[in-house]
């Protein structure tokens, strides 16, 4: 199925890349991976390659995604003498994505790259609607570019290499997009657990929802901020355990918490019924657990909120569940508002 | 006179910064400065500033303009808490404008900016036509990306603080404007002494040349390519130089040797006649002078071309004269070709 005339799902990696691989005279091919991609992802696909492709490796893991990590994927696409009409791969989950394709876009004004997602996460999210970045001074994706891919090829194959950890992730991102934009299936997954789906289907529901909101406003004007719900307190959440090791979450573990301390926003604003709010809480806290946030973290967290790039003149504006399905944005919330949600999650 | 919508040049900078700056609501209005601006730019806007406005100052110069200057103007951006609706005032050469536009078009995926040029060469030249970046390995704006600026506000009135060799190197881009698409033009300017000139009349006629181009091909996939002419070989030594202090060129100074050198190119290839080529010749060396160029500079000077971002698989495309007044582009230039063109300059 093509959902878009860039973004392939099947499960046939093979066929796809070999299909955009002819599609035009590449100078040169170059896989970017990580020692995790390099190791079970890169064989998966290797076959298929140009003889003379080149592979740049960076390490893995949110925490290299900055600057200094683009200097070395700058410098190495330098020292193989890549023109304009070379070919970036961007092999891996949403690191990897984000940080390649910034690279693309930057060197020499623009080559062309695309995304093949490694991780549920990425495929669901990251590698559609072109944000691309890097982490700067904490902030999440801080510097960046808006630029579509080439092409993103999606296969589920290379979820068989994924920890269940990062696989329970990324199905947080299914869950807010069926949250803010379909009932139904909302209901048809809410209870399922998450070794029973067939992922072909969901990540093409998934992928469909995502790709209808940003293609309908790719630079964020409007309807693209519903895809935030969860984001503003979870990002915080995210960048302020970013920096503790021993706490760190994985993206999807902190916008579960996002996506339920915004739910009690939402239900506190007389949206969604406190059954609406119990159905969300029920169901993330049964996957994700519980994360252990002190009171003394509270204030950093919400501090943090006030330099995203959602935000205007300090005043935070959310995306918010109108509706179980449905979802509104720029509403804004003061830091007691935010300080209370934090509280309603602590006292579960 | 508008010759485009975005594109003011007059000599009423006041009125046309204040139009700019009533024409939207920005949150927060940033001047981005060298020292040499902010002493004595500065003060010739600051009048119609908002009261509130921010200053952001750098060391000025082509050797600063690389990914660690635009660390210190992202993390100046950030510690001011500047969300999207910004707007960063670029005052300065094209140093600034280049590195100020890149920084604004990746701070938070993209804020707004507009250029105030400051010298003759980047009011011609760096300001209009969309190309932002950084220098990056030695080699000139390799990193960056495509961006029109919000409004591009042009003043002779700068042209004032100028010191007379910078005035003579942003001459050389009104040259060749003149060289690639207007015989007339440069019949009546070829022999002129530049302080006989009205720079506003100069400049629009200039500006409008170059942006007839670059509208007409704004990623360079054809037409745009005339505008390198003297960049293949012109920023080589351009480059070469810049790391050694003593022999460092103006950016026009060695465009000016490299239209003498692909003037000769074109000769050589049988597009222009000696004639042509004796005018070309006498008119850059009586503004600019001759640059001495030793023999054993010349290979790391013809090995620079091969990184240039204008080739493919190592092959160096040209930009050459068809004509006086008229240029083509992708003229294939082996480096046995190169280095003769240089030992003709050398032998002047």
């Amino acid at each position: 199925m093509e959902i878009a005339s860039y973004v392939h799902i099947s499960s046939n990696i093979h066929q796809t890349l070999s299909e955009l691989l002819a599609s035009d005279s590449f100078t040169k091919v170059i896989v970017l991976v990580d020692e995790n991609t390099k190791k079970y992802c890169y064989p998966l696909i290797q076959a298929v390659l140009p003889t003379n492709h080149g592979v740049i490796q960076v390490k893995s893991g949110e925490e290299e995604k900055h600057l200094q990590t683009c200097t070395q994927i700058w410098t190495e696409m330098t020292n193989m003498g890549l023109d304009r009409k070379a070919l970036l791969l961007n092999l891996g989950g949403g690191v990897i994505g984000d940080m390649g394709g910034f690279c693309a876009s930057t060197y020499k004004r623009g080559i062309r790259f695309a995304q093949i997602p490694t991780t549920l996460l990425s495929m669901v999210d990251a590698s559609v609607g072109g944000k691309l970045g890097v982490d700067f001074m904490g902030y999440k994706n801080h510097i960046g570019v808006f630029q579509e891919p080439l092409a993103v090829l999606i296969d589920p194959v290379f979820l068989q290499t994924l920890p269940d950890r990062e696989l329970r992730s990324g199905y947080a991102e299914v869950l807010k997009h069926s949250l803010i934009a379909d009932p139904t299936h909302w209901n048809d997954i809410k209870s399922k657990n998450i070794t029973e789906f067939d992922w072909l289907k969901i990540i093409k529901h998934s992928v469909g929802i995502k790709l209808y909101i940003t293609t309908n406003d790719p630079t964020e004007k409007g309807l693209r901020k519903i895809l935030n719900f969860g984001h503003t307190l979870g990002h915080a959440v995210e960048s302020f355990y970013l920096e503790q090791p021993g706490k760190r979450l994985l993206h999807g573990e902190a916008i579960a918490v996002g996506m339920i301390v915004e739910g009690w926003l939402a239900q506190k604003l007389g949206y969604i019924s406190t059954d609406d709010l119990a159905e969300i809480v029920d169901t993330f806290i049964r996957v994700y657990g519980k994360v252990n946030i002190p009171e003394e973290d509270l204030y950093a967290i919400i501090n943090h909120t006030l330099q995203d790039k959602k935000n205007e003149n300090s005043i935070v504006q959310f995306a918010l569940l109108e509706s179980i399905g449905k979802a509104n944005y720029d509403q804004p919330i003061s830091a007691e508002l935010m300080k209370e949600s934090l509280d309603y999650y602590r006292g579960l």
